[in-house]
């Protein structure tokens, strides 16, 4: 699990004095994003080499509203991958309560730039199942 | 079934020179918006007696990329209610070929502003479950 | 002076229930764009041409706020230009009470795909033109 | 002068592949809430004391783009100040160059949930002119 940790900007909330439901689509890629890093994976890298990340699927469950300023912590899971498709799954927490206020998975394919799915290579895929298994050993404790 | 349609907006798109994926769900809102408003149900008159209409659960199937300055339609299907919660199903399509670009699902509830479940009350319920019949029945035909 | 309209959406509100300062922006560009579709100049052709139209300068004065579902007019005029750049003035009013909300001048310039300054060739310039000098002769009368 | 540090979101890119113009405003208003932040000066604290802080007029010259995962800094300084409004002045650097990105300037006004014009009171008048003089004080060395 990749934790990120931010805070709630203004322009995130709507007219209900909370965070507008598409605002946490970003959140979560922040997350994958951040998990990739982690792996030693660049999407810039990736994308000058050809290779794009687009999403396929997503499903968010809204549980609790975050507010204005609130400090925010996504939680990465990487919950199951192959060569084309990587599925995420999160948990975005209120820090100050440690209460969940989002759920979300998501299931993101490689493609070429012509939008044809690929399959990734090395030594891109190596470092992703290194993280994935740790995770997984890291679970099992 | 509820029609709306608009044309990408360039700040829309991302890197990828397509629409970023979280940016279809303003134009869901806005399928839910025409929907109810054409049930006769306004949100801003129901935010004025203490109504609100949060969001609990969506559901993205990302099947084509639109591009700045194509025109979309939003096609809105009430799939499912009670006096607690309204189920809407979507079809987001590229006008100018006819395919989809989007399928989606959402789960919204009626609160207090406090955020408690409440249960829609009259004129609004019997508005909403006229269009739902009439849609049915459209579709049995 | 090209004038389109839409409504406020409700992603664009913030907590202060009115439309939030940045969210004008992309609605002045919706002018610009339909400005220059009015003169017969398409985006989409001059960038596949390898000409881009970046902002580089921005002023916007907030006068009133539009809220939710509010029917805002963006009225776009040009207010001087060469082949190398385009100035353009605006006005955003709500439309049920004719009020401005916002007045705003941009600056856009012409440039390849490297950022490197550029004329504008034909058939774009003379259409601008002869837009331009439409509008000033409506003006004058 | 007070700094704040980020990274470009996916989000905020748009087709040219570099941060879409209207994006830069959040990021000043994060240079605001930051800089009043440092003053002791709490905007959820306000609000819930019926102060509002609008903007009224913003103005930004764009002179460099920046592209996803750039990290930038925003430097925020209080240009000027009196009871009623803040005019802050701002440069948007790229780290990792040093090179200025945005430069601009925003007037805030301090009004109550009416819109009308206030005076802001104690303690926030003084706590922002202790920093506006250890601010200037510092330029003069």
């Amino acid at each position: 699990m990749i934790a990120i940790r931010d805070r709630v900007r203004f322009e995130e909330t709507d007219l209900m004095a909370v965070v507008y439901h598409s605002r946490y689509l970003p959140w979560l890629e922040m997350g994958r994003v951040a998990y990739l890093r982690a792996c030693g994976v660049d999407l810039n890298e990736m994308m000058a080499a050809g290779m794009l990340f687009p999403i396929r699927e997503i499903h968010v469950r809204y549980i609790r509203s975050a507010r204005f300023d609130d400090e925010y912590e996504v939680r990465t899971t990487l919950a199951g991958f192959n060569r084309a498709k990587l599925h995420f799954s999160y948990a975005v927490v209120h820090v100050a309560t440690g209460k969940v206020l989002v759920e979300a998975d998501t299931v993101n394919v490689f493609t070429d730039k012509n939008g044809k799915i690929t399959r990734i290579g090395e030594p891109w895929f190596s470092r992703i199942q290194a993280l994935y298994e740790q995770d997984r050993d890291a679970d099992r404790v």
